[in-house]
Protein backbone atom coordinates (compact mmCIF):
# COMPACT_ATOMS: atom_id res chain seq x y z
CA UNK A 1 0.00 0.00 0.00
CA UNK A 2 1.13 3.57 -0.62
CA UNK A 3 0.51 4.45 2.97
CA UNK A 4 1.78 1.40 4.78
CA UNK A 5 4.51 1.54 7.38
CA UNK A 6 6.28 4.87 7.53
CA UNK A 7 9.55 5.07 9.36
CA UNK A 8 11.40 8.32 9.84
CA UNK A 9 10.25 11.88 10.03
CA UNK A 10 6.69 11.72 8.79
CA UNK A 11 6.51 15.49 8.61
CA UNK A 12 8.95 15.36 5.70
CA UNK A 13 7.23 12.44 4.04
CA UNK A 14 5.36 13.54 0.95
CA UNK A 15 2.80 10.87 0.26
CA UNK A 16 2.33 9.57 -3.22
CA UNK A 17 -0.94 7.99 -4.35
CA UNK A 18 -1.01 5.77 -7.44
CA UNK A 19 -4.01 6.52 -9.62
CA UNK A 20 -4.79 4.02 -12.37
CA UNK A 21 -6.46 4.61 -15.72
CA UNK A 22 -10.26 4.45 -15.93
CA UNK A 23 -9.68 1.98 -18.78
CA UNK A 24 -8.27 -0.54 -16.28
CA UNK A 25 -11.79 -0.99 -14.90
CA UNK A 26 -15.06 -2.32 -16.25
CA UNK A 27 -18.39 -1.48 -14.67
CA UNK A 28 -21.18 -4.03 -14.97
CA UNK A 29 -24.43 -4.03 -13.04
CA UNK A 30 -25.91 -6.09 -10.26
CA UNK A 31 -29.27 -6.17 -8.48
CA UNK A 32 -30.46 -2.97 -6.84
CA UNK A 33 -29.33 -2.16 -3.32
CA UNK A 34 -32.01 -0.38 -1.39
CA UNK A 35 -31.46 3.29 -1.02
CA UNK A 36 -33.51 3.16 2.15
CA UNK A 37 -35.29 6.48 2.03
CA UNK A 38 -37.70 8.04 -0.40
CA UNK A 39 -36.63 11.59 0.46
CA UNK A 40 -34.05 13.63 2.35
CA UNK A 41 -36.67 14.37 5.00
CA UNK A 42 -37.39 10.64 5.45
CA UNK A 43 -33.66 10.03 5.83
CA UNK A 44 -33.28 12.63 8.57
CA UNK A 45 -36.29 11.23 10.38
CA UNK A 46 -34.81 7.73 10.24
CA UNK A 47 -31.53 9.13 11.61
CA UNK A 48 -33.38 10.68 14.51
CA UNK A 49 -35.11 7.42 15.40
CA UNK A 50 -31.82 5.53 15.18
CA UNK A 51 -30.06 8.16 17.30
CA UNK A 52 -32.64 7.79 20.05
CA UNK A 53 -32.12 4.03 20.04
CA UNK A 54 -28.36 3.73 19.41
CA UNK A 55 -26.70 7.10 19.97
CA UNK A 56 -24.22 8.83 17.69
CA UNK A 57 -24.26 7.65 14.10
CA UNK A 58 -20.82 6.71 12.77
CA UNK A 59 -20.43 6.78 9.01
CA UNK A 60 -17.63 6.63 6.48
CA UNK A 61 -17.02 7.71 2.90
CA UNK A 62 -14.39 6.80 0.30
CA UNK A 63 -12.39 8.97 -2.05
CA UNK A 64 -11.50 6.63 -4.95
CA UNK A 65 -9.52 8.00 -7.85
CA UNK A 66 -9.11 7.01 -11.48
CA UNK A 67 -7.13 8.78 -14.18
CA UNK A 68 -8.52 9.90 -17.53
CA UNK A 69 -6.92 12.35 -19.98
CA UNK A 70 -4.11 12.46 -17.42
CA UNK A 71 -6.43 14.17 -14.94
CA UNK A 72 -7.57 12.72 -11.61
CA UNK A 73 -11.26 11.81 -11.41
CA UNK A 74 -13.27 10.89 -8.31
CA UNK A 75 -15.83 8.07 -8.26
CA UNK A 76 -19.26 9.36 -7.20
CA UNK A 77 -22.59 7.64 -6.86
CA UNK A 78 -25.44 9.55 -8.41
CA UNK A 79 -28.51 8.82 -6.29
CA UNK A 80 -30.95 11.17 -8.00
CA UNK A 81 -30.31 13.50 -10.94
CA UNK A 82 -29.21 16.20 -8.47
CA UNK A 83 -27.79 14.15 -5.56
CA UNK A 84 -24.28 12.77 -5.43
CA UNK A 85 -22.46 10.90 -2.71
CA UNK A 86 -19.22 9.16 -2.00
CA UNK A 87 -19.36 5.36 -1.73
CA UNK A 88 -19.67 4.46 1.94
CA UNK A 89 -22.36 4.47 4.59
CA UNK A 90 -23.15 3.74 8.18
CA UNK A 91 -20.98 1.58 10.40
CA UNK A 92 -22.46 -1.23 12.44
CA UNK A 93 -22.25 -1.09 16.22
CA UNK A 94 -18.65 -1.82 17.23
CA UNK A 95 -17.45 -2.11 13.64
CA UNK A 96 -14.00 -0.70 12.82
CA UNK A 97 -13.95 2.27 10.45
CA UNK A 98 -11.63 0.78 7.84
CA UNK A 99 -13.25 -2.63 8.06
CA UNK A 100 -16.72 -1.08 7.68
CA UNK A 101 -15.66 1.03 4.73
CA UNK A 102 -14.17 -2.00 2.96
CA UNK A 103 -17.50 -3.80 3.50
CA UNK A 104 -19.40 -0.85 2.04
CA UNK A 105 -17.09 -0.74 -0.98
CA UNK A 106 -17.76 -4.42 -1.66
CA UNK A 107 -21.47 -3.74 -1.34
CA UNK A 108 -21.30 -1.01 -3.92
CA UNK A 109 -18.71 -2.36 -6.36
CA UNK A 110 -18.06 -6.06 -5.89
CA UNK A 111 -19.65 -8.41 -8.46
CA UNK A 112 -22.04 -10.95 -6.90
CA UNK A 113 -20.63 -14.43 -6.95
CA UNK A 114 -22.34 -17.52 -5.64
CA UNK A 115 -19.09 -18.94 -4.36
CA UNK A 116 -18.14 -15.73 -2.54
CA UNK A 117 -14.64 -15.98 -4.00
CA UNK A 118 -12.58 -13.39 -5.81
CA UNK A 119 -13.44 -10.44 -3.58
CA UNK A 120 -11.42 -7.36 -4.41
CA UNK A 121 -9.25 -5.98 -1.73
CA UNK A 122 -10.09 -2.35 -1.12
CA UNK A 123 -7.07 -0.80 0.48
CA UNK A 124 -8.38 1.82 2.92
CA UNK A 125 -5.66 4.45 3.37
CA UNK A 126 -5.43 7.83 5.09
CA UNK A 127 -8.31 9.41 6.87
CA UNK A 128 -8.50 12.89 5.34
CA UNK A 129 -11.51 14.57 6.95
CA UNK A 130 -14.12 14.31 9.69
CA UNK A 131 -17.52 15.95 9.29
CA UNK A 132 -20.03 16.48 12.10
CA UNK A 133 -23.79 16.66 12.07
CA UNK A 134 -25.00 18.69 15.03
CA UNK A 135 -28.76 18.36 14.52
CA UNK A 136 -31.06 16.35 12.28
CA UNK A 137 -30.58 18.73 9.38
CA UNK A 138 -28.76 18.30 6.06
CA UNK A 139 -25.95 20.69 7.08
CA UNK A 140 -22.68 19.20 8.33
CA UNK A 141 -19.41 20.86 9.38
CA UNK A 142 -15.75 19.85 8.84
CA UNK A 143 -15.04 20.72 12.50
CA UNK A 144 -16.90 20.29 15.75
CA UNK A 145 -18.74 23.58 16.24
CA UNK A 146 -18.24 25.38 19.56
CA UNK A 147 -20.32 24.14 22.50
CA UNK A 148 -21.35 20.94 20.72
CA UNK A 149 -20.43 18.02 22.91
CA UNK A 150 -22.78 15.43 21.44
CA UNK A 151 -22.77 15.48 17.66
CA UNK A 152 -25.53 13.41 16.10
CA UNK A 153 -23.20 11.98 13.48
CA UNK A 154 -19.47 11.68 12.94
CA UNK A 155 -18.64 11.11 9.28
CA UNK A 156 -15.05 10.21 8.37
CA UNK A 157 -13.59 10.28 4.89
CA UNK A 158 -10.75 8.05 3.78
CA UNK A 159 -8.71 7.65 0.65
CA UNK A 160 -9.41 4.18 -0.72
CA UNK A 161 -6.86 2.76 -3.14
CA UNK A 162 -8.51 0.77 -5.92
CA UNK A 163 -6.96 -2.47 -7.14
CA UNK A 164 -4.82 -1.90 -10.25
CA UNK A 165 -7.42 -3.54 -12.50
CA UNK A 166 -10.93 -4.75 -11.74
CA UNK A 167 -14.32 -5.75 -13.12
CA UNK A 168 -16.75 -3.91 -10.86
CA UNK A 169 -20.51 -4.29 -10.64
CA UNK A 170 -22.74 -1.39 -9.63
CA UNK A 171 -26.27 -1.85 -8.18
CA UNK A 172 -28.59 -1.08 -11.04
CA UNK A 173 -30.51 1.59 -9.15
CA UNK A 174 -27.33 3.63 -8.77
CA UNK A 175 -25.16 5.38 -11.30
CA UNK A 176 -21.40 5.52 -10.85
CA UNK A 177 -19.65 8.57 -12.28
CA UNK A 178 -16.00 9.54 -12.60
CA UNK A 179 -15.85 13.31 -12.16
CA UNK A 180 -12.66 15.34 -12.67
CA UNK A 181 -11.24 17.32 -9.75
CA UNK A 182 -11.58 20.62 -11.60
CA UNK A 183 -15.34 20.02 -11.96
CA UNK A 184 -15.74 19.49 -8.20
CA UNK A 185 -13.57 22.44 -7.21
CA UNK A 186 -15.61 25.46 -6.16
CA UNK A 187 -18.87 23.67 -6.96
CA UNK A 188 -20.67 22.98 -3.63
CA UNK A 189 -23.98 24.10 -5.16
CA UNK A 190 -23.97 21.06 -7.42
CA UNK A 191 -22.04 18.45 -5.41
CA UNK A 192 -22.48 19.57 -1.80
CA UNK A 193 -19.77 20.91 0.51
CA UNK A 194 -18.25 17.53 1.31
CA UNK A 195 -17.58 16.47 -2.27
CA UNK A 196 -16.60 19.97 -3.40
CA UNK A 197 -13.86 20.03 -0.75
CA UNK A 198 -12.09 16.92 -2.09
CA UNK A 199 -9.58 18.89 -4.18
CA UNK A 200 -8.41 20.59 -0.95
CA UNK A 201 -8.11 17.28 0.88
CA UNK A 202 -5.98 15.80 -1.90
CA UNK A 203 -3.77 18.81 -2.36
CA UNK A 204 -1.16 17.51 0.10
CA UNK A 205 -0.59 14.35 -1.98
CA UNK A 206 1.37 13.76 -5.10
CA UNK A 207 -0.93 11.85 -7.43
CA UNK A 208 0.96 9.42 -9.60
CA UNK A 209 -1.32 9.16 -12.65
CA UNK A 210 -1.23 6.35 -15.20
CA UNK B 1 7.08 18.13 18.15
CA UNK B 2 3.59 16.72 17.68
CA UNK B 3 4.56 15.41 14.28
CA UNK B 4 8.04 14.13 14.93
CA UNK B 5 9.09 10.58 14.33
CA UNK B 6 6.20 8.27 13.61
CA UNK B 7 6.77 4.56 13.81
CA UNK B 8 4.13 2.04 12.93
CA UNK B 9 1.21 2.16 10.58
CA UNK B 10 0.92 5.83 9.75
CA UNK B 11 -2.44 5.24 8.08
CA UNK B 12 -3.89 4.45 11.49
CA UNK B 13 -2.11 7.32 13.19
CA UNK B 14 -4.51 10.07 14.05
CA UNK B 15 -2.44 13.17 14.47
CA UNK B 16 -2.98 15.42 17.39
CA UNK B 17 -2.04 19.10 17.32
CA UNK B 18 -1.65 21.00 20.58
CA UNK B 19 -3.26 24.42 20.40
CA UNK B 20 -2.42 26.84 23.18
CA UNK B 21 -4.55 29.67 24.59
CA UNK B 22 -4.37 33.09 22.95
CA UNK B 23 -3.67 34.41 26.46
CA UNK B 24 -0.30 32.62 26.42
CA UNK B 25 0.92 35.16 23.85
CA UNK B 26 1.51 38.88 23.83
CA UNK B 27 1.68 40.89 20.63
CA UNK B 28 3.85 43.99 20.61
CA UNK B 29 4.91 45.96 17.56
CA UNK B 30 8.14 46.47 15.68
CA UNK B 31 9.20 48.61 12.71
CA UNK B 32 7.27 48.21 9.48
CA UNK B 33 8.27 45.48 7.07
CA UNK B 34 7.79 46.61 3.52
CA UNK B 35 4.78 45.15 1.85
CA UNK B 36 6.52 45.55 -1.46
CA UNK B 37 3.62 46.43 -3.73
CA UNK B 38 1.15 49.28 -3.79
CA UNK B 39 -1.56 47.19 -5.49
CA UNK B 40 -2.47 43.65 -6.53
CA UNK B 41 -1.71 44.60 -10.13
CA UNK B 42 1.78 45.84 -9.16
CA UNK B 43 2.38 42.57 -7.33
CA UNK B 44 1.45 40.45 -10.35
CA UNK B 45 3.68 42.57 -12.59
CA UNK B 46 6.60 42.12 -10.19
CA UNK B 47 5.96 38.35 -10.20
CA UNK B 48 6.12 38.30 -13.97
CA UNK B 49 9.43 40.14 -14.04
CA UNK B 50 10.85 37.79 -11.41
CA UNK B 51 9.57 34.75 -13.30
CA UNK B 52 11.33 35.84 -16.46
CA UNK B 53 14.56 36.24 -14.52
CA UNK B 54 14.37 33.33 -12.07
CA UNK B 55 11.68 30.87 -13.15
CA UNK B 56 8.94 29.37 -11.00
CA UNK B 57 8.19 31.24 -7.81
CA UNK B 58 8.23 29.05 -4.70
CA UNK B 59 6.32 30.35 -1.73
CA UNK B 60 5.09 29.09 1.61
CA UNK B 61 2.36 29.90 4.11
CA UNK B 62 1.77 28.97 7.75
CA UNK B 63 -1.34 27.80 9.53
CA UNK B 64 -0.79 28.84 13.18
CA UNK B 65 -3.48 28.11 15.70
CA UNK B 66 -4.43 29.57 19.05
CA UNK B 67 -7.36 28.67 21.24
CA UNK B 68 -9.95 31.10 22.56
CA UNK B 69 -13.34 30.27 24.10
CA UNK B 70 -12.27 26.67 23.52
CA UNK B 71 -12.45 27.21 19.77
CA UNK B 72 -9.50 27.05 17.37
CA UNK B 73 -8.48 30.35 15.80
CA UNK B 74 -6.08 30.93 12.91
CA UNK B 75 -3.52 33.75 12.85
CA UNK B 76 -4.00 35.97 9.81
CA UNK B 77 -2.22 39.09 8.67
CA UNK B 78 -4.54 41.84 7.55
CA UNK B 79 -2.75 43.73 4.78
CA UNK B 80 -5.54 46.10 3.79
CA UNK B 81 -9.05 46.35 5.27
CA UNK B 82 -10.20 43.70 2.75
CA UNK B 83 -7.04 41.61 2.22
CA UNK B 84 -5.90 38.81 4.48
CA UNK B 85 -3.00 36.43 4.18
CA UNK B 86 -1.24 33.68 6.02
CA UNK B 87 2.19 34.50 7.45
CA UNK B 88 4.79 33.34 4.94
CA UNK B 89 6.20 34.49 1.65
CA UNK B 90 8.64 33.76 -1.10
CA UNK B 91 11.52 31.36 -0.71
CA UNK B 92 15.02 32.35 -1.71
CA UNK B 93 16.76 30.46 -4.50
CA UNK B 94 17.80 27.07 -3.16
CA UNK B 95 16.22 27.65 0.25
CA UNK B 96 14.46 24.71 1.94
CA UNK B 97 10.72 25.07 2.41
CA UNK B 98 10.62 24.55 6.17
CA UNK B 99 13.75 26.61 6.73
CA UNK B 100 12.35 29.44 4.60
CA UNK B 101 9.01 29.37 6.38
CA UNK B 102 10.71 29.52 9.80
CA UNK B 103 12.66 32.56 8.54
CA UNK B 104 9.45 34.22 7.38
CA UNK B 105 7.77 33.53 10.72
CA UNK B 106 10.66 35.20 12.54
CA UNK B 107 10.36 38.13 10.16
CA UNK B 108 6.69 38.55 10.95
CA UNK B 109 6.58 37.66 14.66
CA UNK B 110 10.01 37.70 16.27
CA UNK B 111 10.82 40.73 18.45
CA UNK B 112 13.88 42.66 17.25
CA UNK B 113 16.83 42.22 19.52
CA UNK B 114 20.22 43.78 19.09
CA UNK B 115 21.96 40.70 20.38
CA UNK B 116 20.06 38.35 18.07
CA UNK B 117 19.43 36.04 21.00
CA UNK B 118 16.21 34.50 22.19
CA UNK B 119 14.77 33.63 18.79
CA UNK B 120 11.63 31.57 19.04
CA UNK B 121 11.66 28.19 17.50
CA UNK B 122 8.84 27.86 15.00
CA UNK B 123 8.20 24.18 14.60
CA UNK B 124 7.17 23.67 10.98
CA UNK B 125 5.02 20.54 10.81
CA UNK B 126 2.93 18.83 8.13
CA UNK B 127 2.55 20.20 4.67
CA UNK B 128 -1.22 20.28 4.19
CA UNK B 129 -1.78 21.81 0.74
CA UNK B 130 -0.12 22.92 -2.47
CA UNK B 131 -1.62 25.70 -4.59
CA UNK B 132 -0.59 26.52 -8.16
CA UNK B 133 -0.64 29.76 -10.08
CA UNK B 134 -0.88 29.06 -13.80
CA UNK B 135 -0.73 32.62 -15.12
CA UNK B 136 -0.02 36.05 -13.68
CA UNK B 137 -3.53 36.41 -12.35
CA UNK B 138 -4.88 36.39 -8.78
CA UNK B 139 -6.54 32.97 -9.23
CA UNK B 140 -4.73 29.90 -7.88
CA UNK B 141 -5.78 26.22 -7.78
CA UNK B 142 -5.29 23.50 -5.12
CA UNK B 143 -4.27 21.08 -7.89
CA UNK B 144 -2.20 21.34 -11.04
CA UNK B 145 -4.76 22.01 -13.80
CA UNK B 146 -4.70 19.70 -16.83
CA UNK B 147 -2.11 20.48 -19.50
CA UNK B 148 -0.17 22.85 -17.25
CA UNK B 149 3.43 21.73 -17.14
CA UNK B 150 5.02 24.99 -16.04
CA UNK B 151 3.11 26.64 -13.23
CA UNK B 152 4.24 30.20 -12.49
CA UNK B 153 4.09 29.64 -8.76
CA UNK B 154 3.96 26.71 -6.37
CA UNK B 155 2.60 27.74 -2.99
CA UNK B 156 2.83 25.22 -0.13
CA UNK B 157 0.99 25.48 3.16
CA UNK B 158 2.27 23.99 6.40
CA UNK B 159 1.01 23.69 9.92
CA UNK B 160 3.36 25.68 12.15
CA UNK B 161 3.30 24.84 15.84
CA UNK B 162 3.72 27.93 17.99
CA UNK B 163 5.87 27.83 21.09
CA UNK B 164 3.78 27.22 24.21
CA UNK B 165 4.18 30.85 25.35
CA UNK B 166 5.72 33.82 23.58
CA UNK B 167 6.01 37.59 23.39
CA UNK B 168 5.62 38.29 19.69
CA UNK B 169 6.18 41.56 17.83
CA UNK B 170 4.25 42.42 14.68
CA UNK B 171 5.49 44.94 12.06
CA UNK B 172 3.49 48.07 12.71
CA UNK B 173 2.17 48.31 9.15
CA UNK B 174 0.48 44.94 9.54
CA UNK B 175 -2.36 43.79 11.71
CA UNK B 176 -2.39 40.30 13.18
CA UNK B 177 -5.81 38.74 13.75
CA UNK B 178 -6.94 35.51 15.36
CA UNK B 179 -10.00 34.37 13.41
CA UNK B 180 -12.12 31.37 14.47
CA UNK B 181 -12.46 28.42 12.11
CA UNK B 182 -16.22 28.83 11.85
CA UNK B 183 -15.75 32.38 10.53
CA UNK B 184 -13.40 31.16 7.77
CA UNK B 185 -15.54 28.19 6.78
CA UNK B 186 -17.59 28.84 3.66
CA UNK B 187 -16.31 32.42 3.43
CA UNK B 188 -13.99 32.65 0.38
CA UNK B 189 -15.60 35.96 -0.63
CA UNK B 190 -14.08 37.63 2.41
CA UNK B 191 -10.91 35.63 3.03
CA UNK B 192 -10.05 34.16 -0.38
CA UNK B 193 -10.18 30.48 -1.35
CA UNK B 194 -6.91 29.53 0.30
CA UNK B 195 -7.78 30.78 3.79
CA UNK B 196 -11.42 29.67 3.55
CA UNK B 197 -10.26 26.09 2.90
CA UNK B 198 -8.27 25.83 6.16
CA UNK B 199 -11.13 24.14 8.08
CA UNK B 200 -11.03 21.33 5.49
CA UNK B 201 -7.27 20.97 5.74
CA UNK B 202 -7.42 20.68 9.53
CA UNK B 203 -10.34 18.32 9.61
CA UNK B 204 -8.09 15.24 9.64
CA UNK B 205 -6.40 16.36 12.88
CA UNK B 206 -7.49 16.17 16.45
CA UNK B 207 -6.91 19.62 17.91
CA UNK B 208 -5.95 19.46 21.54
CA UNK B 209 -7.16 22.85 22.80
CA UNK B 210 -6.00 24.52 26.00
ZN1 LIG C 1 -1.98 1.73 -13.09
ZN1 LIG D 1 -19.59 11.26 2.75
ZN1 LIG E 1 -0.92 25.26 26.11
ZN1 LIG F 1 -0.72 31.42 1.32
Amino acid sequence: ADDGVVVGDASNFRRVVDVHALGNYTFGTKRARGEKDSSAAARLLRMKTQYEREGKRRSVGAICMVSQHRTPHILLLQITPTTFKLPGGRLRAGEGEREGLARKMQNKLQPEREDGLGAYEFDVGDQVATWYRTSFEPQMYPYLPAHITKPKEEHKIFIVHLPEKAAFAVPKNLKLLAVPLFELYGNPEKYGSEIASIPHLLSRYRLNLD
